[in-house]
């Protein structure tokens, strides 16, 4: 089978997305295959902006019907695959849309969520993230809101919380969790990547790691290569095995530096977090119409289908349904 | 056939409840074999307070689910009625929860708001109230969200809305509309009733017309008899015919002094709009646990089965499955 034949016959789900939604982006995943993905519509955002973000997404699915599909159930996302869509979980990548309610997580579940973070970078009302200075792990309202997005079938997303508040997620959760977009950090120091002791902990228990392909995080920075890419899959792999390993690309196209200040910013406006440097993708992957080189490199590099398939997408779709019950 | 007997074979719909939701409220529904109802939960609230309202109904459908069922498809009334629950079709009395956003329509319909009434006795960004002094009839937002409702397949409600905005929406919507709870005008004359004229008019488009048991709206007001009732839904009858006419309770059980103050004060705490007087529904049909009764005073009166099942449910499941597309 040739490169883009396997690649045309996959499910290939992408574990998180933060671009610049447009027609223009929805065309380009479906130029690069992408059945699926953890398409984020609230970073800082607190309810009623959350809500009118979502309410863009419904604008969307009804203006775009010929091409995006929301996705409930895995079997939704089976479903676009056959009918050639692209398929949309809406994802937070923090709690702040909740603000202070626990049964706002049910109006969100209702409307299309299925992936939430717990915290972005610094601390909220659930717990810390990976930027602040202290984390003292997960707060009692933490422990609330994650029984209640257990019971609503909601993934829990721990790539940007802080050490200690993720494994204290781990731990309280029934279900498992996941670090939808990461690194491992003994290819890259770096506050946003995770120990093999972190790795291992989460599929200790039944977690799942999506590997990112965000620069700053990758083996090489900037100048790293798809090969750099595919070594940080490799070594995720090699520590947890095959079965609980997917693609998070995390890619941001179309955004410009207003974004990036935005999101490295406490809040939005408030203190500096970080400095990413240049954000410059992999030659090969810039934009998510390559999505198909990726699985071009797997191959080139001896995996075999079975893997490539699991990892592109199979494996995320088991933990998806494990999680919201389908 | 006995009373009872032919009481719980049928599917009865109430087009309209706005009681003080509790527990025992529920359990009452079930006594009075309620198998399903338009259950108010907006009437001047904004965005975010309805938005608490409606997680306030996903926690009792998630700790009485041996109890209610939500309601987005008539197929779902059919089932609560096999599966002997009380099902909750959330409705709105008014557009004040959208505020100027067209698109929150779209989250309300997927969080289970089958019915919105277009305004509620005052004017607002839609059109016009029953008690306003004014009535310039449809805006042109409220034109927009005619159009929304319409292709997302909500039921637009005129009960409260003025003379001239009620005919501006009958002639605007692509679908028909109801007045879901709302008594005729020469059997009383009150500003919340309605001309044999607008019933001629709403039916001949399709509509539908709820015939409520509030006590200042009936015939002999606070004095009215459960026959005087039965009085008003004949005469709407004779008007438009047995088959475009339901029930439309209006029940306000368990409410006191603070609710009846909240909703006759524009907005809730603006200048008062009207004195209902006492609040006293006809003997024999005071809680919605007695609803068997109307069944025995329509046997009583000769009503043929067939009438009798029409009017009780039949009748607002077909307009419902006409403008939900089930």
């Amino acid at each position: 089978m040739n490169n883009r034949k396997l690649h045309d016959t996959m499910a290939v789900f992408d574990g998180l997305i933060v671009s610049k939604w447009s027609h223009a982006v929805f065309e380009d995943m479906k130029l690069g295959g992408v059945t699926a993905a953890n398409c984020t519509c609230a970073v800082w955002e607190g309810f009623r902006d959350t809500m009118e973000n979502i309410a863009q997404w419904h604008d969307w699915f009804n203006n775009f019907d010929d091409l995006l599909v929301p996705i409930k159930r895995v079997s939704d996302i089976r479903q676009a695959k056959i009918d050639k869509k692209v398929g949309i979980v809406l994802g937070f990548q923090n709690t702040s849309p909740i603000e202070d309610r626990l049964d706002f997580l049910s109006l969100f579940k209702n409307l299309g969520v299925g992936v939430i973070q717990l915290t972005y970078n610094t601390q909220n009302l659930v717990g810390s993230g990976c930027y602040e200075s202290n984390d003292s792990g997960l707060s009692d309202f933490g422990r609330d809101a994650i029984d209640e997005m257990n019971r609503l079938g909601i993934l829990i997303d721990l790539s940007h919380v802080g050490s200690q508040t993720s494994k204290d997620a781990i731990h309280h959760s029934k279900v498992p969790v996941c670090y939808s977009h990461a690194c491992p950090k003994v290819l890259r120091d770096h506050p946003r990547n995770k120990t093999d002791e972190e790795l291992r902990v989460i599929a200790k228990h039944g977690g799942f790691v999506g590997v990112t392909m965000f620069p700053p995080f990758l083996p090489k920075g900037a100048d790293s290569s798809l090969d750099d890419y595919l070594d940080a899959i490799e070594h995720v792999i090699k520590v947890i095995g095959e079965d609980q390993v997917g693609i998070g690309t995390d890619m941001t196209q179309d955004y410009d530096k207003t974004f990036f200040d935005w999101i490295t910013h406490d809040k939005g406006t408030g203190r500096k977090l970080i400095d990413f440097g240049e954000i410059k993708n992999p030659p090969g992957f810039q934009r998510l119409g390559e999505f198909p080189n990726l699985t071009a490199a797997m191959i080139k590099r001896g995996w075999t289908e079975d893997r490539i398939r699991k990892i592109m997408g199979e494996n995320w779709l088991h933990i998806l349904a494990n999680v919201w019950g389908d």
